[in-house]
């Protein structure tokens, strides 16, 4: 069978913007693998009813169901793998510092991407979704959207969470070195949500094209035939 | 010849406390290589005029001379590959991860340590280096040792950059997984600094036995045969 992929949908269905989706997408593509894309509603998962899971993104294929971007990842490179551009996680050294990569990403940096673009986010969900996504986003954060985005407060998050990452990338193109793998995926996850949802960038007013960490984005947005440069923006796509 | 590794020393012998000199004693404990340590001083670097570095730690075997503790680290994987407890290091894709690891404990956790401990450190330093010292710190501080010596602030930094190494070792019991390596070293030459020259805690007044970076702490304190917890500690030793 074909790869089959579901992940979420936005108010079009050109709208793919889900930070985790992506790293599965990313991940495919880095395998050299052409997944069917099968999107979904958070109001009507019927599409993964097959499964255990009530989240996306799911990957379904010749060996089984895989559920959470990371499991995915795993899933990948036990079945495929040398497949493209090789391994996505590697040997249990690199698979425990990519842990680190990870909690920094989802527990430090991506509350800043979410500060900075929550409305824009609202704005991009499909209508039936958005009640359920903002009250429970709400609960969650313990006030409301509208003191949630903050460009200010979220760029200062920022700007303190993207230093390492500078540092890092002042001395390597990619998180996983001379090429990208898990690592970049996990992160660039949010840098891609955030620019498929909102025009308002991550690193300012203006952008430092000698920031290596602006460079860096600018190459993974050109990775696997650009596919992420390619993603329709909310802004490109009338209401 | 017995392996020799070049170390600072503070105003007594026994206080050896640089965090780059426990990376790589911590190394060599590692690959289960016993070594001469051989103490310098900021104002007396004879001992490493055989060598262009300026610097400890300095590792001199068999193989020739390795400066900077990652190169130590590199040249103990290179020729003792498979001694003691493995690779330090890793593959490719582990070094690029430990390499943001690296970047993690030097740009943005350390400052918060120096800060904790800064006025301490200089009394632990040997009288001849302490002029040399702190004006050398002073100067790429902008501000005296008093000013910079600033608990409040250091632990604010401190529980910042603290969060994602909680968030890991809440799911594993070493940055590397089931066992330490490199990226734990590196980590750790920080903490027992800290706690060989001052007794004021990184982690507050009162240490929360149930934190999962207390307890790596321990565990980490703890490792060839307790060689951290069994060095002396400045207030140990009578000024």
């Amino acid at each position: 069978m074909t790869p089959v992929l579901y992940e979420l949908r936005g108010r079009d269905d050109r709208l793919r913007f889900s930070p985790f989706c992506w790293r599965a997408r990313l991940a495919l593509a880095h395998k050299g693998i052409e997944a069917e894309l099968v999107p979904m509603l958070f109001t009507d998962k019927s599409p993964i009813d097959f499964c255990d899971s009530t989240t996306v993104p799911v990957l379904k294929d010749d060996f089984g169901v895989s559920m959470d971007s990371y499991d995915i990842f795993q899933h990948l490179d036990e079945h495929y793998p040398d497949a493209g551009h090789g391994p996505l996680i590697g040997d249990a050294l690199a698979r425990a510092r990519l842990n680190f990569v990870k909690v920094y990403a989802e527990q430090v940096m991506a509350v800043g991407f979410f500060r900075l673009v929550a409305l824009d986010l609202v704005q991009a969900i499909h209508p039936d979704d958005r009640e359920y996504f903002q009250s429970a986003r709400e609960a969650r954060f313990g006030m409301s959207f509208e003191e949630f985005h903050d460009v200010e407060i979220a760029r200062g998050i920022l700007d303190s969470a993207f230093k390492p990452l500078r540092g890092l990338l002042g001395n390597q193109p990619f998180m996983d070195g001379e090429s990208p793998a898990a690592a970049d995926y996990l992160i660039f996850g949010f840098f891609i949500w955030a620019h498929i949802v909102s025009d308002t960038s991550p690193f300012g007013e203006t952008e430092d094209p000698a920031d290596p960490l602006v460079q860096w984005r600018e190459r993974m947005m050109d990775l696997h035939d650009g596919m992420a440069r390619k993603s329709p923006r909310a802004s490109e796509i009338p209401q």
